[in-house]
Protein backbone atom coordinates (compact mmCIF):
# COMPACT_ATOMS: atom_id res chain seq x y z
CA UNK A 1 0.00 0.00 0.00
CA UNK A 2 1.57 3.45 -1.20
CA UNK A 3 0.18 6.77 -0.63
CA UNK A 4 1.53 10.23 -0.51
CA UNK A 5 1.50 13.34 2.06
CA UNK A 6 1.97 17.08 0.44
CA UNK A 7 3.45 19.87 2.56
CA UNK A 8 4.30 23.25 1.48
CA UNK A 9 7.91 24.95 2.82
CA UNK A 10 8.09 28.62 3.90
CA UNK A 11 11.72 28.66 4.78
CA UNK A 12 15.21 27.72 2.77
CA UNK A 13 15.94 25.60 5.88
CA UNK A 14 12.56 24.21 7.88
CA UNK A 15 11.83 21.23 9.83
CA UNK A 16 8.18 20.40 9.43
CA UNK A 17 6.43 17.50 11.56
CA UNK A 18 4.89 14.62 9.48
CA UNK A 19 4.24 12.22 12.27
CA UNK A 20 0.43 12.19 12.69
CA UNK A 21 0.19 12.24 8.87
CA UNK A 22 2.21 9.15 8.23
CA UNK A 23 0.36 7.08 11.15
CA UNK A 24 -2.53 8.19 9.92
CA UNK A 25 -1.75 6.57 6.11
CA UNK A 26 -0.45 3.28 8.46
CA UNK A 27 -3.90 3.19 10.28
CA UNK A 28 -6.22 3.50 7.14
CA UNK A 29 -4.02 1.08 5.51
CA UNK A 30 -5.60 -1.72 7.95
CA UNK A 31 -2.13 -3.41 7.29
CA UNK A 32 -0.99 -4.92 10.91
CA UNK A 33 2.70 -6.17 10.60
CA UNK A 34 5.56 -5.37 8.40
CA UNK A 35 8.08 -2.44 7.66
CA UNK A 36 6.63 1.53 6.72
CA UNK A 37 8.77 3.08 4.15
CA UNK A 38 8.87 7.38 4.23
CA UNK A 39 10.58 8.77 1.47
CA UNK A 40 10.76 11.60 0.25
CA UNK A 41 11.62 11.86 -3.32
CA UNK A 42 14.27 14.56 -3.93
CA UNK A 43 17.47 15.01 -2.91
CA UNK A 44 17.36 18.63 -1.63
CA UNK A 45 15.14 17.50 1.48
CA UNK A 46 15.71 14.68 4.05
CA UNK A 47 13.74 12.93 6.44
CA UNK A 48 14.61 13.00 10.02
CA UNK A 49 13.81 11.04 13.40
CA UNK A 50 14.12 13.50 16.21
CA UNK A 51 12.39 15.22 19.73
CA UNK A 52 9.94 17.83 18.58
CA UNK A 53 10.82 20.64 21.26
CA UNK A 54 11.45 24.00 19.96
CA UNK A 55 14.89 24.61 20.99
CA UNK A 56 16.32 21.33 19.09
CA UNK A 57 15.04 22.42 16.22
CA UNK A 58 16.80 25.52 16.46
CA UNK A 59 19.76 23.76 17.01
CA UNK A 60 19.60 21.29 14.39
CA UNK A 61 19.11 23.76 11.46
CA UNK A 62 22.19 26.04 13.02
CA UNK A 63 23.80 22.73 13.04
CA UNK A 64 23.06 21.99 9.55
CA UNK A 65 24.11 25.38 8.38
CA UNK A 66 27.36 25.66 10.19
CA UNK A 67 28.35 21.96 8.91
CA UNK A 68 28.07 22.59 5.37
CA UNK A 69 29.89 25.60 6.04
CA UNK A 70 32.90 23.75 7.24
CA UNK A 71 32.02 25.47 10.57
CA UNK A 72 33.67 28.43 9.05
CA UNK A 73 31.48 31.49 10.24
CA UNK A 74 32.91 33.56 6.55
CA UNK A 75 31.46 31.11 4.28
CA UNK A 76 27.93 30.58 6.50
CA UNK A 77 27.46 34.31 6.12
CA UNK A 78 28.02 34.02 2.12
CA UNK A 79 24.90 31.65 1.92
CA UNK A 80 27.13 28.20 2.78
CA UNK A 81 30.35 28.49 0.22
CA UNK A 82 30.55 30.47 -2.81
CA UNK A 83 33.37 27.23 -2.96
CA UNK A 84 30.89 24.77 -4.54
CA UNK A 85 31.18 24.28 -7.99
CA UNK A 86 27.55 23.13 -8.46
CA UNK A 87 26.46 26.59 -7.13
CA UNK A 88 27.84 28.15 -10.92
CA UNK A 89 24.63 26.00 -12.44
CA UNK A 90 21.96 25.91 -9.36
CA UNK A 91 22.71 27.91 -5.99
CA UNK A 92 22.08 24.67 -3.89
CA UNK A 93 24.97 22.83 -3.32
CA UNK A 94 24.64 22.93 -0.03
CA UNK A 95 20.99 21.53 -0.29
CA UNK A 96 22.15 18.35 -1.74
CA UNK A 97 24.98 17.69 0.28
CA UNK A 98 22.98 18.00 3.48
CA UNK A 99 20.27 16.14 1.94
CA UNK A 100 22.95 12.79 1.19
CA UNK A 101 24.23 13.40 4.72
CA UNK A 102 20.66 13.00 6.25
CA UNK A 103 19.30 10.47 4.09
CA UNK A 104 15.73 11.02 2.34
CA UNK A 105 14.10 8.22 3.62
CA UNK A 106 13.43 5.68 6.67
CA UNK A 107 12.22 2.37 7.44
CA UNK A 108 10.09 1.91 10.40
CA UNK A 109 8.75 -1.61 12.25
CA UNK A 110 5.28 -2.08 12.01
CA UNK A 111 3.57 -4.33 15.15
CA UNK A 112 -0.03 -4.90 15.90
CA UNK A 113 -0.75 -2.30 14.03
CA UNK A 114 1.49 0.70 15.49
CA UNK A 115 4.56 1.65 14.34
CA UNK A 116 7.48 0.97 16.67
CA UNK A 117 8.74 4.28 17.16
CA UNK A 118 9.96 6.19 20.69
CA UNK A 119 8.03 8.87 22.14
CA UNK A 120 10.69 11.19 21.38
CA UNK A 121 11.30 10.12 17.50
CA UNK A 122 9.06 12.16 15.76
CA UNK A 123 9.28 11.93 12.12
CA UNK A 124 10.38 15.29 9.97
CA UNK A 125 10.54 16.67 6.49
CA UNK A 126 13.76 18.17 6.53
CA UNK A 127 13.48 20.86 3.81
CA UNK A 128 16.60 22.21 2.81
CA UNK A 129 16.02 24.15 -0.03
CA UNK A 130 12.93 25.88 0.10
CA UNK A 131 10.12 27.19 0.06
CA UNK A 132 9.27 24.43 -1.72
CA UNK A 133 5.96 21.89 -2.42
CA UNK A 134 7.58 18.56 -1.46
CA UNK A 135 5.78 15.11 -1.84
CA UNK A 136 6.44 12.41 0.97
CA UNK A 137 5.81 8.46 -0.07
CA UNK A 138 4.80 6.11 2.39
CA UNK A 139 4.47 2.68 1.43
CA UNK A 140 3.17 0.15 3.55
CA UNK A 141 4.25 -3.10 3.22
CA UNK B 1 8.43 -11.59 13.04
CA UNK B 2 9.54 -8.93 15.38
CA UNK B 3 12.02 -9.29 18.24
CA UNK B 4 13.99 -7.60 20.68
CA UNK B 5 17.66 -6.83 22.03
CA UNK B 6 18.22 -5.42 25.28
CA UNK B 7 21.44 -3.72 26.21
CA UNK B 8 22.67 -1.51 29.13
CA UNK B 9 25.64 1.26 28.00
CA UNK B 10 28.07 2.26 30.60
CA UNK B 11 29.54 5.79 28.92
CA UNK B 12 27.77 8.84 27.68
CA UNK B 13 29.08 8.02 24.15
CA UNK B 14 29.74 3.89 23.66
CA UNK B 15 29.72 1.18 20.53
CA UNK B 16 28.51 -2.04 21.24
CA UNK B 17 28.45 -4.89 19.13
CA UNK B 18 25.24 -6.72 18.53
CA UNK B 19 25.75 -8.53 15.70
CA UNK B 20 25.91 -11.84 17.01
CA UNK B 21 22.44 -11.16 18.79
CA UNK B 22 21.03 -10.11 15.86
CA UNK B 23 22.09 -13.41 13.43
CA UNK B 24 20.83 -15.48 16.54
CA UNK B 25 17.17 -14.13 16.14
CA UNK B 26 17.24 -14.23 12.59
CA UNK B 27 18.48 -18.03 12.55
CA UNK B 28 15.49 -18.30 15.71
CA UNK B 29 12.98 -16.94 13.14
CA UNK B 30 13.40 -19.19 10.24
CA UNK B 31 12.87 -16.74 7.88
CA UNK B 32 15.34 -17.37 4.92
CA UNK B 33 14.83 -14.67 2.57
CA UNK B 34 13.30 -11.05 2.35
CA UNK B 35 14.57 -7.89 4.90
CA UNK B 36 16.40 -7.53 8.17
CA UNK B 37 15.25 -4.06 10.25
CA UNK B 38 17.66 -3.29 12.72
CA UNK B 39 15.77 -0.14 14.34
CA UNK B 40 16.35 1.57 18.06
CA UNK B 41 13.17 3.33 19.08
CA UNK B 42 15.83 6.16 20.55
CA UNK B 43 16.40 9.55 19.60
CA UNK B 44 19.74 9.88 21.24
CA UNK B 45 20.83 6.71 19.85
CA UNK B 46 22.51 4.88 16.49
CA UNK B 47 22.91 2.17 14.61
CA UNK B 48 26.36 1.58 12.61
CA UNK B 49 28.17 -0.86 10.47
CA UNK B 50 31.44 -0.39 10.81
CA UNK B 51 34.59 -2.80 11.49
CA UNK B 52 35.32 -3.99 15.35
CA UNK B 53 38.51 -2.58 15.91
CA UNK B 54 39.39 -1.23 19.13
CA UNK B 55 41.49 1.64 17.64
CA UNK B 56 38.81 2.50 14.81
CA UNK B 57 36.23 2.32 17.87
CA UNK B 58 38.11 4.81 19.41
CA UNK B 59 38.49 7.24 16.20
CA UNK B 60 35.02 6.94 16.03
CA UNK B 61 33.82 8.25 19.20
CA UNK B 62 36.62 11.03 18.81
CA UNK B 63 35.74 12.39 15.49
CA UNK B 64 31.28 12.51 16.63
CA UNK B 65 32.49 14.56 20.10
CA UNK B 66 34.71 16.74 17.37
CA UNK B 67 32.29 16.98 14.43
CA UNK B 68 29.11 18.22 16.97
CA UNK B 69 31.02 20.06 18.45
CA UNK B 70 32.11 21.75 15.34
CA UNK B 71 35.57 20.68 15.75
CA UNK B 72 36.30 23.11 18.24
CA UNK B 73 38.29 22.10 21.02
CA UNK B 74 36.67 24.69 23.48
CA UNK B 75 33.07 24.24 22.66
CA UNK B 76 34.03 19.98 23.11
CA UNK B 77 36.04 20.60 26.21
CA UNK B 78 32.38 22.51 27.50
CA UNK B 79 30.28 18.80 26.82
CA UNK B 80 29.39 19.60 23.26
CA UNK B 81 28.16 23.18 23.00
CA UNK B 82 26.76 25.38 25.87
CA UNK B 83 25.53 27.30 22.99
CA UNK B 84 22.81 24.59 22.03
CA UNK B 85 19.19 25.75 22.82
CA UNK B 86 17.98 22.13 23.70
CA UNK B 87 20.29 22.31 26.25
CA UNK B 88 18.61 24.85 28.25
CA UNK B 89 16.05 21.97 29.20
CA UNK B 90 17.94 19.03 28.74
CA UNK B 91 21.95 18.59 28.45
CA UNK B 92 21.76 16.21 25.31
CA UNK B 93 21.34 18.24 22.07
CA UNK B 94 24.66 16.92 21.07
CA UNK B 95 22.85 13.43 21.53
CA UNK B 96 20.09 14.32 19.03
CA UNK B 97 21.84 15.94 16.81
CA UNK B 98 24.20 12.66 16.36
CA UNK B 99 22.06 10.01 16.38
CA UNK B 100 20.08 12.08 13.47
CA UNK B 101 23.36 11.87 11.40
CA UNK B 102 24.07 8.48 11.98
CA UNK B 103 20.63 7.20 11.44
CA UNK B 104 18.34 5.16 13.76
CA UNK B 105 17.98 1.92 11.70
CA UNK B 106 20.01 0.16 9.13
CA UNK B 107 18.17 -2.34 6.69
CA UNK B 108 19.89 -5.81 5.60
CA UNK B 109 18.92 -8.22 2.60
CA UNK B 110 18.72 -11.50 3.83
CA UNK B 111 19.12 -14.41 1.33
CA UNK B 112 19.25 -18.48 2.12
CA UNK B 113 18.64 -17.98 6.09
CA UNK B 114 21.80 -15.32 5.75
CA UNK B 115 22.39 -11.94 6.20
CA UNK B 116 24.14 -10.33 3.41
CA UNK B 117 26.63 -8.32 5.31
CA UNK B 118 29.97 -7.98 4.67
CA UNK B 119 32.93 -9.52 6.71
CA UNK B 120 33.97 -5.75 8.53
CA UNK B 121 30.31 -4.73 9.01
CA UNK B 122 29.57 -5.30 12.45
CA UNK B 123 26.54 -3.77 13.57
CA UNK B 124 26.67 -1.80 16.81
CA UNK B 125 24.66 0.21 18.65
CA UNK B 126 25.90 4.06 18.62
CA UNK B 127 25.18 4.95 22.24
CA UNK B 128 25.31 8.68 22.79
CA UNK B 129 23.42 9.37 25.88
CA UNK B 130 24.53 6.65 27.89
CA UNK B 131 24.95 4.82 30.58
CA UNK B 132 21.27 3.87 29.77
CA UNK B 133 19.39 0.94 29.34
CA UNK B 134 18.24 0.75 25.87
CA UNK B 135 16.04 -1.59 23.43
CA UNK B 136 17.05 -2.61 19.63
CA UNK B 137 13.73 -4.08 17.56
CA UNK B 138 14.90 -6.86 14.60
CA UNK B 139 12.09 -7.25 12.41
CA UNK B 140 12.63 -10.21 10.07
CA UNK B 141 10.01 -9.40 6.86
CA UNK C 1 14.95 -11.58 -5.57
CA UNK C 2 17.96 -10.68 -5.07
CA UNK C 3 20.99 -9.74 -7.80
CA UNK C 4 24.76 -7.71 -7.75
CA UNK C 5 26.33 -5.53 -9.24
CA UNK C 6 29.58 -5.72 -9.70
CA UNK C 7 31.70 -2.37 -10.37
CA UNK C 8 35.14 -1.18 -10.19
CA UNK C 9 36.65 2.48 -8.80
CA UNK C 10 39.80 3.75 -10.13
CA UNK C 11 40.22 6.50 -7.28
CA UNK C 12 40.47 6.53 -3.49
CA UNK C 13 37.09 8.81 -3.24
CA UNK C 14 34.60 8.16 -6.45
CA UNK C 15 31.03 8.50 -7.43
CA UNK C 16 29.59 5.79 -9.75
CA UNK C 17 26.07 6.16 -10.94
CA UNK C 18 24.14 3.01 -11.09
CA UNK C 19 21.38 3.96 -11.51
CA UNK C 20 20.93 2.00 -14.69
CA UNK C 21 22.10 -1.16 -13.63
CA UNK C 22 19.64 -1.17 -10.21
CA UNK C 23 16.24 -0.23 -12.79
CA UNK C 24 17.65 -3.23 -15.30
CA UNK C 25 17.43 -5.45 -12.14
CA UNK C 26 13.85 -4.26 -11.12
CA UNK C 27 12.60 -4.18 -14.22
CA UNK C 28 13.84 -8.05 -15.00
CA UNK C 29 13.01 -8.97 -11.34
CA UNK C 30 9.18 -8.49 -12.68
CA UNK C 31 8.06 -7.60 -9.33
CA UNK C 32 5.80 -4.64 -9.87
CA UNK C 33 5.02 -3.47 -6.02
CA UNK C 34 7.14 -3.05 -2.59
CA UNK C 35 10.33 -2.17 -1.49
CA UNK C 36 13.92 -2.40 -3.07
CA UNK C 37 16.91 -2.77 -1.43
CA UNK C 38 20.39 -1.46 -2.58
CA UNK C 39 22.99 -2.09 -0.01
CA UNK C 40 26.86 -2.28 -0.53
CA UNK C 41 27.97 -5.05 2.12
CA UNK C 42 31.60 -3.16 2.23
CA UNK C 43 32.15 -0.64 5.20
CA UNK C 44 34.72 1.55 3.41
CA UNK C 45 32.07 2.30 0.56
CA UNK C 46 28.33 4.15 0.70
CA UNK C 47 24.95 4.59 -1.29
CA UNK C 48 24.15 8.25 -2.23
CA UNK C 49 21.42 9.75 -3.63
CA UNK C 50 22.10 12.84 -5.22
CA UNK C 51 22.00 14.75 -8.58
CA UNK C 52 24.41 13.51 -11.62
CA UNK C 53 25.97 16.53 -12.17
CA UNK C 54 29.95 17.03 -12.38
CA UNK C 55 30.26 20.35 -10.40
CA UNK C 56 28.17 18.53 -7.66
CA UNK C 57 29.63 15.48 -7.92
CA UNK C 58 33.19 17.60 -7.16
CA UNK C 59 31.96 19.32 -4.48
CA UNK C 60 30.59 16.05 -2.20
CA UNK C 61 34.41 14.46 -2.87
CA UNK C 62 35.69 17.46 -1.75
CA UNK C 63 33.16 18.30 1.53
CA UNK C 64 33.65 14.36 2.48
CA UNK C 65 37.90 15.24 2.42
CA UNK C 66 37.36 18.06 4.09
CA UNK C 67 34.56 16.89 6.72
CA UNK C 68 37.11 13.99 7.43
CA UNK C 69 39.68 15.91 8.22
CA UNK C 70 38.39 18.15 10.32
CA UNK C 71 37.39 21.28 8.09
CA UNK C 72 41.61 21.32 8.46
CA UNK C 73 43.78 22.04 5.86
CA UNK C 74 46.62 20.32 7.09
CA UNK C 75 45.19 17.22 8.15
CA UNK C 76 43.59 17.19 4.77
CA UNK C 77 47.01 17.25 3.44
CA UNK C 78 48.01 14.64 5.88
CA UNK C 79 45.88 11.85 4.12
CA UNK C 80 42.85 12.21 6.59
CA UNK C 81 44.64 12.71 9.80
CA UNK C 82 47.75 11.16 10.72
CA UNK C 83 45.61 10.84 14.41
CA UNK C 84 43.61 8.47 13.49
CA UNK C 85 44.31 4.63 15.84
CA UNK C 86 43.10 2.47 13.22
CA UNK C 87 45.72 3.97 10.54
CA UNK C 88 48.08 2.45 12.66
CA UNK C 89 47.10 -1.13 11.43
CA UNK C 90 45.67 0.09 7.95
CA UNK C 91 45.58 3.20 6.61
CA UNK C 92 41.52 3.98 6.38
CA UNK C 93 39.89 5.37 9.44
CA UNK C 94 38.45 8.20 6.74
CA UNK C 95 37.29 5.38 4.70
CA UNK C 96 34.90 3.44 7.56
CA UNK C 97 34.10 7.48 8.81
CA UNK C 98 32.69 8.70 5.90
CA UNK C 99 30.94 5.05 4.77
CA UNK C 100 28.99 5.51 8.50
CA UNK C 101 28.50 8.88 7.88
CA UNK C 102 26.47 8.23 4.49
CA UNK C 103 25.47 4.75 5.38
CA UNK C 104 25.23 1.45 3.09
CA UNK C 105 22.21 1.25 1.73
CA UNK C 106 19.29 2.84 0.62
CA UNK C 107 15.49 1.10 0.14
CA UNK C 108 13.19 3.02 -2.45
CA UNK C 109 9.27 2.20 -2.72
CA UNK C 110 8.47 0.26 -6.25
CA UNK C 111 5.18 0.86 -7.48
CA UNK C 112 3.28 -0.90 -10.86
CA UNK C 113 7.16 -1.62 -12.01
CA UNK C 114 8.88 1.80 -10.89
CA UNK C 115 11.30 3.10 -8.47
CA UNK C 116 9.70 5.85 -7.27
CA UNK C 117 12.88 8.10 -7.16
CA UNK C 118 13.08 11.49 -7.64
CA UNK C 119 14.47 12.57 -11.31
CA UNK C 120 17.79 14.49 -9.47
CA UNK C 121 17.85 11.28 -7.33
CA UNK C 122 20.47 9.15 -8.87
CA UNK C 123 21.63 6.77 -7.33
CA UNK C 124 25.51 6.32 -6.43
CA UNK C 125 27.77 3.99 -5.24
CA UNK C 126 30.26 6.04 -3.18
CA UNK C 127 33.83 4.88 -2.99
CA UNK C 128 35.87 5.94 -0.18
CA UNK C 129 38.78 3.31 -0.26
CA UNK C 130 39.56 2.97 -4.02
CA UNK C 131 40.79 1.35 -6.43
CA UNK C 132 38.74 -2.04 -5.42
CA UNK C 133 36.23 -3.88 -7.26
CA UNK C 134 32.97 -3.32 -5.27
CA UNK C 135 29.48 -5.40 -5.48
CA UNK C 136 26.35 -4.22 -4.84
CA UNK C 137 23.25 -6.17 -3.54
CA UNK C 138 20.03 -5.42 -5.14
CA UNK C 139 16.94 -7.18 -3.47
CA UNK C 140 13.06 -6.50 -4.73
CA UNK C 141 10.74 -7.16 -2.25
Amino acid sequence: MTDEINVSSEEKYQLIDITDRVEKIVKESGIKDGLVLVFVPHSTAGILLTENEAGLKEDWLSFLKRLVSGFDPEAEQARSGADFQHNRIDDNADSHILSGLIGQEKVFPLKGGRLLRGIWQQIFLLELDGPRNRKIIVEVN
